[in-house]
């Protein structure tokens, strides 16, 4: 094996990923370089951080059933889902979450990124045009870029944007939006949305990471909104935030979550979602039929934060289910904000471009089900005592 | 909400999604519909269609790791990893992933399939080259398509086609190929790509999926070509096959592999692996340190099938690994011979267009290190059976 060494007297394979030092600096100069820092299985912090509302990865009931299906199913799916990869407990889970959504059917993907791939990337083609929100999670913009369809990116959350796309294209165009936008915790006027995709014959897809749950009662936008029976309007879940499992799903008309499960590479090709994390959001999905208040107190929490930092002068923006976003300047300002915060006992989020636009970084804050007014007083005391 | 009414009294977003009957129209016409169908928990079928080759999937000591883990760590990893959803366990499992493949780091993602989204696009960018075998996995296909770089796509197997393309290119340029080809189970020609890497300082790519735990005594294409400490090669493994889980990982140079998780979209941007998954994997990762036996049997039953299969003039490709590829013919032969197979109490894996080119079908079988002569030689009586 020929192995040439270069001027230096390191071999040429030594030099051939010099390049990723150069990105190093830079992210280290701006203030831009993430840690990946590892928790603890038992640690003493309020967590404001994860995607965990309602406790659900920790609840009794969960956690016993990923358990026994590790027993039951085995620990992997052992293949895709159209070889060995369904079980009876992924179609028990798809019936179920379809009947939360008040959906024809449900198709459960590994992943909720893989989910959006698929949605967006089987539901249009070189002849579409997808109006999509300028606010979109990546998952839904990788969607974008993996079709094959004209994409027409519009300012965020503006049903008149997107009416003015929708006007300017032709069918087949879908509108593409998040129902709880995942950085800021705004809600989608998705009324005024299908109203639009109805007055121009497109389809209307909506992302409900952040709306199952606590939208609806749990049971996500679809109920919110009246989109159940939609023939014309298909969702993605995520599994793996207030489920507190893994996965995700697409759902909607049935003859339409076929089609998905016959042409999305990310059906087709990737394993199917291991039955523990299966088990795990099934059980989830029970116990939010179950009980609709762990939904409305989130969403009671959530603005209990929202009132008691704004009274403070921290300029929180209002959510519209579980998430708050707070502006905080400059990258650094922003890590600085969040340790000093970690320091103090409460974990926050903290995001950066690129990961959010330049100039544009923010502390990110979840509201949990389990917060009582005295943590949400001391969230406010933490985030207000200075960097 | 203006709903307008179309000629045949039905709603305007009824018609939206008509397209969707054509293709399935289409389907059923070729032969190319595919069913979804549920297995139960205990079926009486010999299973030469899983990527379990180990029995992994239900080996006490990975079920155990994997229902103690829900309990501990809680059934999802609740965040990004960048966030929330990096525990001890996860940063544990990578680091005995690298140890395993004498990699220098290792990164674990939810999935192999967007692990290898992420190598290929973080690894790339607008001024780079990518040669990509002919052969190639939809997830490795998908990364060249969001990846930025121009992509070469060259015969299957072909170092010589490799040679040229890098010729032909400059630097930065990447060779992108499996270890074991999915669908056909051969090996890839590594040691000569390598070269030809060396000699055109590009750097190679190799996805692992079906070599972990097979190749290399287990330890993968790392260890049977060689390549664990190479500057300049990069691997991606599945934790979803051998290892009987779930999830994916990125192996290689630590400053590289810093990159990727600096950088990728489907790391930052996705929730981390359920810790189930995270601690079966790395339960498996353990099996296949403490004995190499289980990875010897799997290719002695494979050579065992190949051998009995082509004596009675099956034409069954040479296994690299633990899969072997058999031609069928058309998509509705191949259809009719697996089910055939699985009404005489073996499943076997069918394989039709688009999922390998038109007038390709065929059926896929997997050694297990479990099956015995006997079973070999019932799997050869009932593929010989006639559909
Ligand atoms: C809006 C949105 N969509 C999709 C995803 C991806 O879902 P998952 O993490 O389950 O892959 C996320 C978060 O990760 C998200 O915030
Ligand atoms: C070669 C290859 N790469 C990647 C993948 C994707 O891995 P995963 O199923 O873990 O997403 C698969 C199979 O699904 C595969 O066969």
């Amino acid at each position: 094996m020929k192995s040439s060494g270069s001027a230096n007297g390191r071999s040429a394979g030594e030099a051939v990923f010099d390049w990723v030092d150069r990105h190093a600096r830079h992210r280290r100069d701006n203030g831009l370089r993430r840690v990946v820092e590892p928790r603890g299985s038992a640690e003493d912090v309020l967590d404001l951080a994860s995607n965990d509302y309602l406790g659900f990865a920790r609840h009794p009931a969960v956690v016993e059933a990923a358990a026994a299906a590790a027993h039951r199913w085995g620990t992997g799916s052992t293949g895709s889902r159209l070889v060995t990869g369904t079980t009876e407990l992924h179609t028990t889970l798809e019936d179920e979450l379809a009947g939360l959504y008040g959906a024809e059917a449900a198709l459960v993907f590994s992943s909720g990124y893989t989910a959006n791939l698929a949605l967006v990337t089987t539901l249009t083609g070189a002849d579409s045009t997808i109006v999509s929100d300028g606010g979109n999670h990546a998952s839904l913009i990788d969607g974008c870029r993996l079709s094959r369809a004209r994409v027409r990116v519009v300012p965020h959350a503006d049903p008149g944007a997107v009416r003015n796309a929708l006007e300017g294209s032709s069918p087949p165009h879908v509108v593409l939006s998040e129902s709880v936008f995942s950085v800021d915790g705004d809600t989608a006027p998705l009324d005024e949305l299908l109203a639009a995709c109805r007055e121009h014959g497109a389809a209307l897809l909506v992302d409900d990471a952040h709306g199952l749950g606590v939208l609806g009662d749990g049971a996500g936008a679809f109920t919110a909104f009246g989109l159940g029976g939609a023939p014309d309007v298909l969702a993605t879940a995520t599994l793996s935030k207030a489920l507190g499992a893994q996965g995700g799903a697409v759902l909607g008309p049935r003859r339409v979550v076929d089609h998905v499960a016959q042409a999305a590479r990310t059906f087709v090709f990737d394993t199917g979602l291991a039955p523990p994390a299966a088990a795990a959001a099934l059980a989830g999905v029970r116990l939010l039929r179950e009980d609709p208040r762990r939904a409305r107190r989130v969403q009671e929490v959530a603005h209990g934060l929202h009132a008691a930092l704004t009274e403070r002068g921290v300029p929180a923006g209002s959510p519209g289910a579980a998430v708050l976003g707070i502006p905080a300047g400059s990258p650094d300002t922003a890590v600085t904000w969040a340790r000093s915060c970690l320091e103090r006992g409460v974990r926050v989020g903290c995001f950066r471009p690129p990961s959010v636009p330049d100039g544009e970084s923010r502390l990110r804050l979840t509201a949990r089900a389990d917060l009582e007014e005295r943590d949400i007083q001391r969230v406010v005391r933490v985030l207000t005592a200075g960097g």
